[in-house]
């Protein structure tokens, strides 16, 4: 591709609230057009029928989702299905060399057993998983610039690996006992008519959920032994708070070393991270502060033998589209923060 | 002013929400700069310790307020303070050729008896009042171009009038017996710690108030009576919604006309108007919709003899500090969309 | 009934939000106790599974609907059902001489042609119409006593009639002109998996609807013109807030008679009544005042020639079965607060 | 005290949360009457007209706090004052024989120089510290049937010893490495001016505080460890999220003795309570289910070696007024669960 040229950009599945982030981020950026947006519920209904932000944004219409046809059209394809359909479509996207960008679970774990459990179905493009690239740009920035395939992290992912990175890389937590607590706005679980989603079933009340286990466990386990380089063991809870985005991840890791400066480790880890946010000591990151951002914003304090990391992020943005959209930047050699650098909503 | 130079712009009051919205929108726009934002409270402390989600975009502290050094720095001062500040600091300003766009209501009332009246205190800078020009751009585009001071219309005004315009400039509709029942997000009333606005005594809740009138009241009969040419009527009541932002407006109007097309009638007036979103025939316009943006959505209907329209804008967006960015593009020969482009945050 | 023995109660329709709601209040009536609740979709299912408030209140599990039982069972049956459900059962009930409540639509319209063109399908309870008394207590108390057959008041009527029956009764507002815009939480949409009532597409933003008009504007048509002895014409529009429970109307009501003392005529015509707070004057009623209560508050103010009148009541309560168990009082000559004297909760 | 008596209760400090929630309730008790509430600063206003829920339910208006009057006047004495008030005045009122409830901090810590530390002034009443009982009924019972003075406990602490007093009891828990992540609506900051209470700070976020330490620490460190007979070291961290009512604690403890029967420990652990209701095995406690309710629900599952116990009250019930009124019917050789009763309101 040319510097010079548009990114020609297509969505498989832009009903749901990742594609429609992914639209609105979209419409501010310099060097991206989208050119087609799928959906087999709405196809044939104006984009902007459907989200009433993007009225005046976009005079596309949903299509049906063909892959030839999207080959034919578009530099990428983001995937912003829920998982399984990503998976049906790959091999025919990178066959045309067109890129791939998916913001499902169906190329985040290398192991294909492990994924077939949790999410009890076969993987059918288990042939690619080895060259999906975890679109974690922190972590993985230079793998990606090459990839022809981003597995976009998860979003509870995302705000815990992000706490986690430097601690884990400096190897001063222990692997076992560090427990993740996260708080999610009620985005996370879709565009979804579940009785459980309604605005008078959730409002004013907070509660955990997946006491036995949530799919973005596995997820966790394999990229924190990533970056600890042996096994990890954190105990992953999540909890549904009444906001619409929005993630609070406070994470409570047992010090090996208890001398270390927590908060030097942080900056210096982060320093030349455009979108990582290391605040000064005695912060407590709000999410607000990050609303509509790309900004995963952290603050570390020291409690006893334990280091305690809160870590905020948008779920919607940095937990899923802003950072598909970060990784397409890199995947194409633009500056990873084009049409990245609003501030967030606040109030 | 030379089209290739950035703006300088100072902003007065950068405490409150319609100071930090201001920001928000200015750190996207590619041909003005912040160079000074005052606060007597917090002067000294970064912008980004108080709005935190301005981490990373303004390296500035508030500064006390001084007008000769803000006409220094400066090609524009907003004024984002209370009622009764701007008349102060504007005579020393525009005497030093600095543009002045003032969000409160200091200059909206071409009546200074009135102003004294509803405001409770004299009025200081009489002699400007009738060169300030009020700064709703599908009213008085034309003259905002010239102008030196700009009076932002109040929220709630904005979207009463911009509802009723085409109606009342077409004669249609009676002069007497208009109901405009409005309700706003509870960022309307500022970001004051009084006990009413917190958030246990405001969340899961509606309540009208001012039953005995509004400030906004003689604003709206100056402007509608305007649009008009002769006095009219319009009860104004406002309410308080449990949300951050938004203003919805619905409004009752008695027609004259009953056989006159309102869809088609909305739809000419606004057609070359970029942030005014006439949406079709049926429409029930969300403030969602609007959220951060400075678009506003109008729908209309026809119940018997009665038009209603139906308004929604982003209170501090449209309602306030877009809509005064807005103007300083107008003012400075800008296209007038110029960092206004992106599109509402939904969800 | 002998007054020493205990109600024996049956809910058709349990797992609505109306359902729920007659079961949390009935568990502190003194004299009534609920002997079967039904559910055709949770059949089986204990009652407190559903709804975790109830734990170790209920030991119920919801049963098949099946009138013959209920009858057998219930000395009264309250319908907590969607329209449609009541007519076909009521028949088999009353011939049993069971005492039927109904919280739906089905008996609330004397036209029956005008039901069927609102509801859009044939009614099948014709005969039974013209002996449902319309619940509303300060209207037909002595009527409800002598009852078999009730049909409460929708939730937007239960408002809109209070505010303006002292008012037209009086004979001092104009019977045209009328406007009533009313705003509700989000409960009164029900406990149904539809995408509109989800937490990410209504939290945070307001919106009318129904604007070419709403099922209630039938009711509160018949019920307007009975107090005012002729026709009276009501715009009625209805808006989403973001909130649970509550419905606020604000109403515009012309005055025949401007020398008429509107808060002595308020706090005249509610004297003796339990249920309905006429506030002092320059109030304005929240509807968090209200939550969880039976208790309509109610401030009236002049604006020019026209009456406001502001009436706040919580829609499932006051609006629906709170009501329902006071005309179940009256039914069956207990006292008609009995069980339903706990204040509001708030905050 | 005659058991057929009423008993007089007296509130000091009636304008806050927990003095309305207390106000709320004492409405619906069969055998108390609340003859005086005071207030310096709303005294001879109507206790009706700060709280317009009370409206209809109490005549009285606030007085001045006078311990010599109040004495006269009640059989028992609420403190629902912030911390430092109570100290103050119930030499006073136990010399008179009055019985004493405090709701605030005063008398919670057995360590006055822990408590002055924490707090931050000097105990003035250390001579009372040692009679004060600790006010959770599941833990002290009967020394609250002979207490005179019972200090309250605070709200975090109610649901963090609950949920962990079976584990603790049972010896079955490491008291090192236990970390409480709690969760809390803004009503917790009690109804104050301050800036981060407001609607616009608090809405639509989640943010953790008090990173360095909360009050709440000593008390849960002292209740803790006289559950497992030796020191308890638990991590707390608080969180505020966007609801008025309830807390959420997460509970994380390492266990010993990985065999034990989590479920069943706690079933028989709580089996006579009436206001601890031990979930089934796989449940997610929601803060709604117990919203305006004396009732903690508990739910218990075990994730590798570690129990993880999940408990949610209503932080201005079970975590202070309800729970305070529990104290007084024990205190007073009353049903334990008299005017407590309602179900929760849900939704």
């Amino acid at each position: 591709m040319l510097m010079s040229d548009q990114l020609r950009v297509a969505i498989v599945g832009g009903t749901g609230y990742t594609g429609a982030e992914l639209l609105r981020l979209l419409a501010s950026h310099p060097q991206a057009d989208v050119v087609a947006v799928t959906s087999r519920q709405e196809a044939g209904r104006p984009v902007a029928g459907v989200f009433p932000n993007l009225r005046g944004h976009y005079a596309l219409s949903f299509v049906e989702p063909d892959m030839a046809t999207l080959a034919e059209q578009a530099d990428v394809v983001f995937f912003a299905t829920p998982h399984g359909a990503a998976m049906d479509g790959v091999a025919d996207l990178l066959r045309r060399d067109v890129r791939v960008i998916d913001l499902s679970a169906d190329f985040r774990l290398r192991n294909v057993q492990v994924w077939e459990q949790w999410y009890g179905q076969p993987h059918t493009a288990k042939e690619f998983v080895a060259q999906a690239v975890y679109g974690l740009p922190e972590l993985n920035r230079g793998a990606m610039a090459d990839a022809r395939l981003i597995a976009c992290p998860g979003c509870y992912p995302t705000a815990v690996e992000l706490a986690l990175m430097p601690l884990l890389r400096a190897g001063c937590a222990q692997t076992k006992g560090i427990v993740a607590d996260c708080k999610s706005g009620v985005s996370g679980g879709g565009r979804q008519t579940k009785l459980g989603m309604l605005f008078c079933e959730t409002a004013d009340s907070i509660a955990p959920y997946a006491s036995a286990g949530h799919r973005h466990q596995p997820e966790i386990d394999q990229i924190l032994s990533d970056m600890a380089g042996s096994p990890v063991d954190c105990l992953f809870q999540p909890h549904l708070v009444p906001q619409i985005r929005g993630i609070e991840a406070s994470i409570y890791a047992p010090l090996l070393d208890s001398a270390i400066d927590l908060q030097s480790l942080y900056e210096q880890a982060y320093q030349d991270e455009p979108f990582v946010d290391v605040m000064p000591a005695g912060s407590h990151p709000q999410t607000r502060s990050v609303r509509g951002s790309n900004m995963a914003r952290i603050a570390v304090a020291r409690r006893g033998d334990t280091a305690v990391v809160y870590c905020v992020i948008d779920n919607l943005a940095r937990g899923s589209s802003a950072q598909a959209i970060q990784g397409m930047n890199i995947m194409f050699g633009l500056d990873q923060a084009l049409g990245l650098n609003a501030p967030a909503l606040l109030p």
